[in-house]
């Protein structure tokens, strides 16, 4: 049997999590049957699934069965809709549009919204403490302690409360990539962790170097987002596009300008590969997966 | 060294209960800052801790060492710190006093309101998952998953949402009971069951009990605020009184008429007692938590 090309693996990892998605999460016919229609609504049919491919790539590295990433996949991609939905509420970012379609809050009602991300958090911790994910209990106990420490303050909503404080703000280059560290790059990271918890256990010094690869990647994430926005129009992004600058965010593009913008981004893909420069053939999919997340077009 | 009465004993268990989430929430001066604030002006310096009473009386039943129970009450407080303060946002309640001072959205804003409670529920997990607090890790997955349950769209989530959704609306008293079961019941049913799985195994059928008597408790602390808020005024309750009605929420009082309120609440408070019948000394503390929980004056 051949090994897929990446494209196709990574339609093959959407697909599958796509899948996972719509068996894990509630039926709409379940009580409160609106609560699940939104959160059907948010997490169903859509995004690149970025993290569920970082989880299936790192899983491939560590040879962990197939099962085990569906579950981790599937929990990294609830709590990244959670994010999103309460990211578009008119308190925080105000957001119509999403993945080309209606927010969750302009489709259903705010409160609902706000209930709907709230329900996906739990869910995703739900899903990690009932199926097995590791050999060792022990072991799915610190799977689930980092990825709770990457949603918390001093993870993912941590960097969206330094975000919103920077609206219109002028902060400096460490303070951005500060921010973004915990925004985007604390979930990524531990898709990337949790991926490689999956399967085998590796020596201290490889899960650094994997922990250095998802680092980079998960900033690589957001200067690509921003060289995006800065370029893009809003029927490529399905989101609304040039959002950031009309609302003074400070950007990659708006601190370092497009050009150089662009340069950081390959900087940090060469970091990320050469993170992974000692592993073999084993780390294809997490080269290929940051190759992608660079060179993307939306 | 004697026993302490019930009134020393819920008054201390709420100043270790202060004690731990002081230590154990972010400090003011980690970053960031405003919203570290937020997360400890809306969980400590007040409140029942019925919750977290509940995991100590239960914890008391299987002889459960102290610091287990420190970590999962303060879980447990955390999850319904982040549950008030989303509940009292202008999309939900829209609720400016709460605990007798001003709400977290009114306080910060709104979305250090949202951001808070969304990172006091990942915070609330990691602890659940960083500390001991069962001899297998398997159990304490076992807890984490429960605990998760509780928190989610068949739960705490799921009972707001039913709760938006009847505003204004007529409800039957099943339709009303299915909503507080999981609205306010389930962190309750999660409290006890979480305590008594930090000490040692109890049977099945044992489990069975403690779990009727939560749900029994768990329906009469509702009851018993609609008796309140229907009777109480702002001073004495720290909180809007008279809001349920004045929102024409359904409620038990509205519903039943106050004395069948009343009576039913004494019903479930013989009830929650009868379930634990068998237990002997060790389940003392629930039974004085069931009394004290009808019988509060606010």
């Amino acid at each position: 049997m051949s090994t897929p090309d990446f494209t196709t693996w990574s339609r093959e990892t959407a697909t599958q999590v796509e899948t996972a998605l719509t068996e894990l999460l509630p039926a709409s016919r379940i009580a409160p049957a609106r609560l699940h229609d939104a959160i059907r609504y948010s997490t169903l049919g859509g995004g690149k699934r970025v993290r569920a491919m970082l989880v299936y790539g790192a899983g491939a590295l560590t040879e962990a069965p197939a099962e085990r990433l569906r579950i981790a996949a599937s929990a990294v991609e609830m709590i990244h809709a959670y994010s999103l939905i309460h990211d578009d509420l008119p308190c925080m970012d105000d957001d119509v549009l999403r993945r080309g379609k209606p927010t969750c809050h302009v489709e259903f009602d705010e409160a609902t919204a706000l209930l709907a991300g709230d329900a996906l958090q739990s869910l995703a911790f739900q899903l990690m403490s009932e199926y097995k994910l590791a050999d060792e209990p022990a072991v799915q106990l610190k799977m689930i302690q980092l990825f709770a420490a990457a949603g918390g303050s001093r993870g993912m909503a941590g960097g969206q409360a330094i975000d919103l404080d920077a609206v219109g703000k002028t902060i400096t280059l460490p303070e951005l990539e500060f921010m973004h560290i915990l925004k985007t790059g604390a979930l990524i990271r531990a898709s990337v962790l949790l991926g490689t918890h999956c399967g085998k256990s590796l020596p201290q010094p490889d899960l650094d170097r994997l922990d250095r690869y998802a680092k980079c990647v998960g900033l690589a994430f957001q200067v690509v987002d921003d060289i995006l926005d800065e370029e893009g129009d809003a029927a490529t992004l399905g989101k609304t596009a040039g959002k950031d600058k009309a609302q003074s965010k400070p950007t990659y593009t708006s601190l370092m300008g497009l050009a150089d913008a662009k340069r950081f981004s390959e900087e940090l893909l060469a970091d990320s590969l050469q993170a992974l420069s000692t592993f073999g053939p084993g780390a294809s999919r997490l080269r290929e997966i940051a190759d992608f997340i660079v060179h993307r077009q939306r």
